[in-house]
Parts: C-alpha cells; sequence; structure tokens
C-alpha cells in the first residue's frame, strides 16, 4: 500500500484541514499554544555523545513521540575523533533544512500546488580559529548559512519562490539561526 | 575489547595532543582553519525530509565522514503528521548538547580531570502562536532554551562547573544561538 493510497484527500501529504482547524481552536485558548521540546544527552567517550528524544510538553500536558529517536553525535577523524556521527553543527544545517522544507511542504499544500520533488543543499562557513581559541574576533559558530533549494512543482517560478519565502518567514529553525536565543546552563556534581 | 583497552593514553578518549598538535600547525597557515560544512536534504512526504550528511571542506580540501549519516525529520502526530523523526527544533537541541558535552570532554581531559559520567536534559521553549501565524510580536523559535548537567568526575564542584563554563564559552553551537547567523536562501525551479 502506498502512501498516495493511505492518504488520497492529504495534498503533498499535509493535513492542511487539521493544521487550520488547530488554529482555531488555539485562538480560545493560548495556554495550548506554549510548547517546551526536550532531548536528553548522554557522553560516550571523547567527543561521542548520544541523545534521546521522545517526550514534549504542549497543547496543555506531556505529550509523546511515536517512538524514541536516538541521535549519536562526534568529531570527525580529522578533529583526531572517532567520527561516530555527524557533528553538532551538521545537525544545525539538518534542522535547518528539514524546517524549511517541511514548511515548504504545508505552504504548497494550503496553496493548492502540488510538489513532485524538494531537494536542498546546505552549507554553514566556520572559521576554527574561534572554537581553538586561536583569535578572539573570530566566533564560534556559522559566519554565514546558505541553503540552495531545487524544487520540481505543478507551479510557476515565481510562485515556487514563493513558497520557500513563506516557508521561511515562518520557521523556527530560521528564527533560531538569525535571532538571539538566550541559553541558561546549570550543572549539578554528582 | 573495551575502549579503554584501544586507548589507553588518551584521558576522556580525547586526543588532546593531535588537537594541541593541529592548533600550532594552523598557526601557519590559517587558510586551514577554513571550513564548510554539509548536509543535503530531500523531501519525502508531508512534514517528513531526511538529510544525508557526509562531505565537507576543511583544512585545505574536501574531506568525508568515515560514512554518511541519515537523519529523518518530521512533526508529531499531535500536528497531524506522521512523525516519522525528531522535529527540526528538536534537533537543535540535540546539536547543543552533543556541542557542550563534546566540549567538556575535551575541557577535562585537557585539564587533567577524568569524566566518569555525564548526562543532560535540555528544554526549549516556544509558542507556537509565532509559526502559526496568530500574534505578530511571538516569536517563530525558542524563546529560551535551558540546559541541565549532572556530572560525575574526579573533581570538586567547582572544576566540574569551571568545564562547563569553558565548554560554552568555546561552543560553536552556544554561538549559533544566542548570535545572529546570517542565512541566505535560493531556489531553482526545475
Amino acid at each position: 500500500m502506498t502512501i498516495t493510497d493511505t492518504t488520497p484527500a492529504l495534498p503533498n501529504g499535509v493535513n492542511v484541514e487539521a493544521l487550520l482547524g488547530a488554529r482555531e481552536a488555539f485562538k480560545g485558548d493560548t495556554s495550548l499554544t506554549k510548547f517546551t521540546w526536550r532531548a536528553r544527552n548522554e557522553w560516550v567517550n571523547g567527543t561521542h555523545s548520544r541523545t534521546t528524544i521522545e517526550d514534549f510538553y504542549g497543547v496543555g500536558g506531556e505529550q509523546s513521540h511515536n517512538a524514541p529517536q536516538v541521535h549519536d553525535a562526534d568529531h570527525p577523524a580529522i578533529f583526531a575523533a572517532e567520527d561516530n556521527g555527524s557533528t553538532p553543527v551538521e545537525f544545525v544545517l539538518h534542522a535547518l533544512a528539514a524546517c524549511l522544507t517541511g514548511g515548504v511542504a504545508s505552504v504548497a499544500a494550503n496553496r493548492g500546488i502540488k510538489l513532485n520533488s524538494v531537494t536542498s543543499v546546505i552549507e554553514g562557513d566556520m572559521d576554527l580559529q574561534g572554537i581553538l581559541g586561536m583569535d578572539r574576533e573570530v566566533r564560534n559558530g556559522y559566519q554565514g548559512v546558505r541553503v540552495s533549494f531545487e524544487i520540481d512543482a505543478d507551479a510557476t517560478p515565481e510562485e515556487i519562490e514563493g513558497l520557500v519565502q513563506q516557508s521561511q518567514k515562518r520557521s523556527a529553525v530560521d528564527d533560531i539561526l538569525t535571532g538571539n536565543v538566550p541559553v541558561e546552563i546549570g550543572v549539578a556534581a554528582k
């Protein structure tokens, strides 16, 4: 059974009706829109650590994903590490790509545009002089991030560009990157 | 064979000597410190997309991970999606946790502190009124992120706290979140 068989009424596989319905329901009680996403990380060895993502808070209570997801991160061999996973900064690129792409599919569904394929290459420039403490003027993180989309859809090039623009406008990860997020860190010695 | 057997000389499994050596080598040619990290994403269906991470540029040329890593992202069932993976914003929390934890291990190794265990819970607060376009005053991304470490190490509580402080000071992902990263998006219609 293909996805098309199971969800014949969903454009691009996105349940637009349900999303618009949720937005209406939230208007009556905006406490439901307050979410807390959560991740639990455990150090394995060297720069290798493992994160489990399962539960989160939202719509007024504790929620769970269908299944816990486990993600390994590490540094590459070129950093004298064991390369047991993607690097933390690569996961940031993945997050941005996935956020924008999910948005493109949702906006396209909402606008009645059928997508045939969406691919993207995301690159982030970083100068290691920052994290190695070699030059105080060089930042630790990305100096810039580029996203290149290639989209095949039943639409004009202008309409396709409009999908990406609207997706970026509503993207949580784009906002996290382009704006400041306060980070608070606590430590308990065991 | 345990990890301890294979790397008897590496404190916390971190090759501090190699890292310090690289820093010295980079001083002679800072073109080697310019990195470009890369991710390739493909839309699957609905808000489900898949990223492959394999190659990157650094130390003056194209590099590859030992193996390509594939990461699925999706929205949860509560958003009328199929929950085929962690959400993009959860991957941001994973990236921050992994970056800080790898840093803690590296700093501890450099300071001669033996780690026994490092765990953390990372939470990010988000108000869906942003991404749903319900309130222009509400941002799309995280309003704040909290990291709670629990660390068991052969060190005093002050020394343990110092590990986390130094890790945060040199963290690429902490910098990406707390500072602004320019994001440039291009679209080619196929």
